[in-house]
Order: structure tokens, then sequence, then C-alpha cells
């Protein structure tokens, strides 16, 4: 908790929260901290080519695959303590109590760059950089400043690194929850059965401008109104399918003004599903919905897709380790999707055995802010679930 | 027209529209020109302390009260040609066709400032001071740029005018209907029954912010949602009282972003009604919404006043000489109340026998915006209604 607390103030500035921009000079003062407490826990300490970095403890048999635990040490502006720093400190731990224990695999506590993709647009810069999924366009993205992601590695003296570098047997990685349904079962951790998969769309509704005095309600065609019945259609279709969730955060009204009736809005609509035939149901859903709001407003409704990601099951073999462990610790654990997207997923698209050990949020589940909290007691407790599974992965590996 | 579109380029500088900021050396510009039209006309002109144009065609009875008719010539930004210019340049058509008609009554071009109040942020200027209910504090109002009212007064060369001017018997304002109503009708003319109530609000709907991926649908509480629900249930509120209509022009998400459950969202509510019962209603049924709201998604509703207009009754006597003239033309009148406010609003309220006649908009109605127009077959009728509309009343003044 004290580590915790001291990364918490790189890069604060004043702020209420936690601030460390994936790629910037904070995350790698953070990194190199982190480099320095793996160092003196006797860990072997490398990065790769795109500031990745490692400790690593060596097994017996060279020959057997590796076993990483780990997560990320950047944050979204003003975020909290607990969002991936959690998940590294954790595995350091975690690590650190194996090094009497026999085995045959080596351990590594693994620290992957710039998983919030806040900064250059797209999140889990490190881990896909590992993977090899990371292109010379991707790397052309740039922040608000006009800083591209090439620059930013170059400014801390790092290769631009294209090609997938040597993957683990097995990764584990310890995350808060990020939402409140361990609160509600009044459950610390939860082994966690697969990451969501998500679509973004922009959705544009066209009405008609008019004078909010002299256009009687009869006949106007509001488009604020008609995307208010897309949000509410919205939710009661995803209502409809298991573990499926759309929100809408953004709104926009064209030339807006409070005595013109709105004649364009622009929402944007996030939709998530543990399941690939969930997901599919769910897109297939909002396009109803679009159509059906805009037969009975009068607006045109465009549904313009952003983004998509496939769901990404976890490994049975990893969440059988997580449940062995917590059953020798007589705990219970509850099964959760993930619904935010986590370097898990990257590592178990490419075929790494990957797990997740979600560990309860308290505050409702509120993070990506300073009010994001945990209790030290579900977090000394997941470091020893987190251990258990080590050793039983790395035993059997 | 000719002059109309003479209008429509000062100020204009390649917008698509017109643009004639209040107190603005545009809208001077105009004034001027329209100056200059009248006194072609034969009409004495006079300007007084708020920079108010006249131009009157005296009668033979000094002691008899005058006639006004007018409207204003400022616009919008990029707005349409004929929203008040209109009114400007019938009355000055019709005075010029009664220049040798036997009168008591004087007639006289009103021309008031500033009446769109987008600039300063509050309508009606120009017939405010002359009414004299303009303070102060009103003077001290500023523009984008930090200019004063005070300070734009003084840059066109007038004084700050506090006080009540001398006010006329009557007062006939022809204007476009900027809604859809005459020609859903098929009629190209009405006489304006009162100028509607408004109540201005803003409301902020405070929720929970939260992940939009992990956290399930159920037990949001989500803003934007709320909003939406508020949004459609002050349409089906409005949609009970007769003349009643409500807008919601503004919506802002606090914090917004595409994968953060809404927290808290502030919208603009404009409601209107042309009764003060009806006014009374409305407002009381938003408040009941805002707590159904409030109770089903369990956020907070607050709704704060921002500004209320009493509905005002148009002049029985102004509405039977317009009557009158349509009868005498064989043309059939509706009735409709004035959604938006008016100078012949303001009149009315200091006591002057004031109407309105509406004028048939075209493209459903499309005001505020380069797209407004009027038929000229329309323009030229309603010249004639106002020339024998200004007859009856100087006979009978």
């Amino acid at each position: 908790m004290q580590r915790l607390s001291q990364l918490a103030e790189i890069g604060r500035e004043g702020r209420a929260g936690a601030h460390r921009p994936g790629l910037s000079a904070a995350e790698q003062e953070a990194c190199e901290l982190v480099a320095a407490w793996l160092g003196q826990e006797g860990l072997e300490v490398s990065w790769d080519a795109c500031g990745n970095l490692y400790g690593r403890l060596p097994g017996s048999d060279p020959a057997a695959g590796e076993i990483w635990a780990g997560s990320h040490l950047d944050t979204v502006p003003n975020g909290g303590r607990f969002d991936g720093a959690l998940g590294v400190l954790a595995a350091l731990e975690a690590v650190a109590q194996l090094r009497d224990v026999p085995r045959t695999a080596t351990l590594c506590v693994a620290v992957f760059r710039d998983e919030e993709g806040w900064r250059f647009g797209e999140g889990c810069f490190g881990s896909r950089c590992r993977c090899g999924t990371v292109t010379d366009a991707d790397l052309q993205a740039t922040d608000a400043d006009g800083v591209s992601i090439g620059e930013a590695l170059a400014a801390l003296g790092y290769r631009e690194p294209l090609g997938r570098g040597t993957l683990p047997a097995a990764f584990v990685e310890v995350h808060i929850e990020q939402g409140p349904v361990l609160e509600r079962l009044g459950l610390a951790h939860a082994v966690v059965t697969s990451i969501a998969g998500m679509s973004g769309f922009t959705a544009t509704i066209t009405g008609s401008p008019g004078h909010a005095g002299s256009t009687p309600m009869e006949g106007r065609r509001d488009a604020l109104l008609a995307a208010a019945e897309l949000a509410l259609a919205l939710r009661e279709r995803a209502a409809r399918i298991d573990g499926a969730v759309v929100t809408v955060g953004r709104l926009a009204i064209a030339d807006a003004a409070a005595n013109v009736i709105p004649g364009e809005v622009t929402i944007s609509i996030d939709a998530r599903c543990p399941t690939a035939e969930g997901l599919e149901a769910l897109v297939d859903g909002l396009g109803e919905a679009c159509s059906q709001v805009a037969s009975a407003s009068g607006c045109a409704v465009t549904l313009d897709p952003v983004w998509r990601s496939r769901p990404v099951p976890m490994s049975a073999r990893v969440g059988e380790a997580i449940r062995q462990a917590a059953a020798t610790a007589g705990l219970e654990l509850a099964d959760l999707a993930s619904g935010g997207g986590h370097d898990a997923g990257i590592l178990a698209e490419a075929g790494v055995e990957s797990g997740m050990l979600f560990v309860r949020s308290r505050n409702g589940g509120v993070s990506h802010r300073p009010e994001e909290l945990t209790d030290e007691a579900d977090v000394a407790t997941a470091i020893k679930l987190l251990a258990g599974t080590l050793a039983t992965l790395g035993c059997a590996g």
C-alpha cells in the first residue's frame, strides 16, 4: 500500500488523482521506480524495445515456458491509484514471496506501457508491441500536442519496436474490477471468464431545426427527442441480452441554442458483450432501434461503426489455478466477465494462456477517478491468491 | 422586395444570410438607409435618444394620438431577410400609400433597435427604452467582446436613454410567422391574438458516473438516460395543454467520454403558452415531470428558473381593424398566438393598443436562417392590409 501511494505521487502536480500518461516522463519515472524495487527483490531486470519492463525469477528448467504476472503503470488523466499499479505491485509481491519455493518455470513481473490509450487513441500499446501487432501506421498516431508515438518512444530512449517478442506460456493479471458487482455480491475477488467484445458507433440524427416558440409540438422533427428515444431504446435492447451493456457517453447538438429546436444531434454508442453471439445480437439490435426511431420520429438516423473488438475468452487452465489457490485459502470467488479491455486480452489473442483476477472496487466501483478505492485486506488476499496461482502454473509449467 | 434585398446586403460580408447585430454599425447603416427612404417618401424623419428611428406623416388633429407601425432592422447571426425588415418596409409602403388619404391621427413608421437581443442577452432593447423599462443595470450588459450597451450606444453617437418617451395610441407590427402553421392551413395571413408567455429553466440531472464496460445495466444511475426521459416527459406535458410548447435546445454532459456513463447532465428548457393559466399549468407540469424522473431514475433533478415573461394579449381594437381590412379585401385570416416575443408585446405591456399581422413563412416556417422565405404576393397583400388597418385606426383615432 505504501508503494501504491508512492507511485500515485509521480506526475501528480497538485491534482487530486494519479496522472501518468502513456509513454510520458511520469510513466517512465514510475517504471524506473518499480525497476528499482524489482532489483531490490533480487529479480533480473530488463526492458524491451518499446519500454516494457520485466523482472525475472529464474526457474530450474530453462526449457519450461515463462509464467508472467503484471499489468501497467500509466493512468488516465486525474485517475486512481489502483488501476494498473495494483496488478504490477501484486505481481512484484507474489513473485518475491515465491523466491524460495522450488519451481521449474521462470516467473516474471511484466509492466506493459500505455495501456489506457487515451493519449494516442488506442489502448494496450506495450502488450500489442510485445505481441507484434503494432504497425508502422500505428506509430504515426499523435497526441493532442502533435507528438507521435514514435517521437514519444525516442524521447524516452526507446526504438520503434515492430515484430513479435518472445511470449510466456501463461500470463496472470490482477486488476481492480472497476465496477460494482463484487461489492454488491459481498465477495472480494473474481476469476475473469472473458473480456467483453466491444463495438463503438457514432449515430447522427437529423430532423428539422425550428423556432422554439412558433413551431407547434405537432409536426416537429426534433433531433434531440429522437436521440432521447434512441438512447432509451438502446437500454432496452441491452437489457434483453445476458451481460450486454450499452452506453451513450457523448451527445452534441449542432448549432445549439435554448430557443431553437435541435435539427441535428450526434451521439456516441459504446456496446459490449462477453460473448460473440451476444455482441452480434446487440449490434443487430442497435440497427433495428435506429430504424424504429427513424420511422417513429420522422428524423433520419445513420449509424457509423467506429471500432470493434471480439470477445476474448480467458484461459481455463489459468482460471483453474486461480480457483485452486482460492480453495486452498478457503475463499469464495465470483465468476465475472470483464467489460473493459486489458493487456491480458491482448496476450490471450496472441495465443498466451491468460487469466485475470479481479479485486473488489469500493465506492460503487468508481474508477479512473481519485475516489477509486480497494480495501487493503482485499489487496493482501489478492497477492496470496496470485502467489498460489503462479506456484501452480510454475510447477506444472 | 428590392428594398428587402438591399437591406439584406448590409453587413453580410460573404455570409449566406443577413447579419446585423443590435446596436452595430451594420444595424445603423440599415437604419440610415431606411431613414433616407422615409425622407424620399416625404415623411418627417427623427431619431430618439437610443437610436430608434421614426418617419411621421402628420394628421389633421394634433391632439389625436399617433398611430405607429413598424418593427426592427437588426438580425440574428446569418439570419433571414424578412424577420423585422418586412415589418419596417411594410409600414413604410403602407404609410406612403396613405399620404393623400384624409386622416386625423399622425401616422408614423417606427424602427426599434436591437430586437433580437442575442448580442447583449435581452431582446427588444429599443422598444423597452421607449417604454422606459430599461434600467441603469441593463446598460451594463456586455457582448462577447466585453462592449457594454452604453458603450455601443456611445460609439453610434447616442445617449443613454432612461425614462419613458411619448408613446402612440396604437401600434401595428407586420411580421413573418416564423412557424409552419399558416403554410399548413393554406392561409397567407393571421391576426395575432396574444404573445405567448415564456419560462426558461436550466435542469441539472445528477446520477453516478461509471465505467461503460464494467458497470452492469442494472443499477446504473445514468444522468443522460434520465435527461432523455425528462425531455420526452416534457413533450407529453406540453401536448396536454392547448397551444403550449416545450423545447430542450441545449444539453451538456459533464466530463463526457464515449466509455464513461454520464454522471451529470445540464439541459435548457424553454416553455411557452399563450395563456397565463396554460403557462402556469405547464410550469407546474415541468416540476412534476422532474420529480417523477428523479424517483424513477434514482438521479437528482434540480430545476432553476432562468427567466419568465407573462403572456401579453393583443389589442381587440387593432385586431378588429385588421379583420375589417381583410373583409374589405375579401381575404380569410387565421387567428394565431405568437410563440416568439416582439416589440408589439413591449408596447402592449406599456399600455399601447398593440396588434400584429403575421405573414406566411415558407419552407416549413424556417426563420433566423438564410432559407427564411415569404412569397412576394403575401407581402403585397400584407401591405394592403396594413394600409387598411392604419386608415381605420387613423380615422377613428
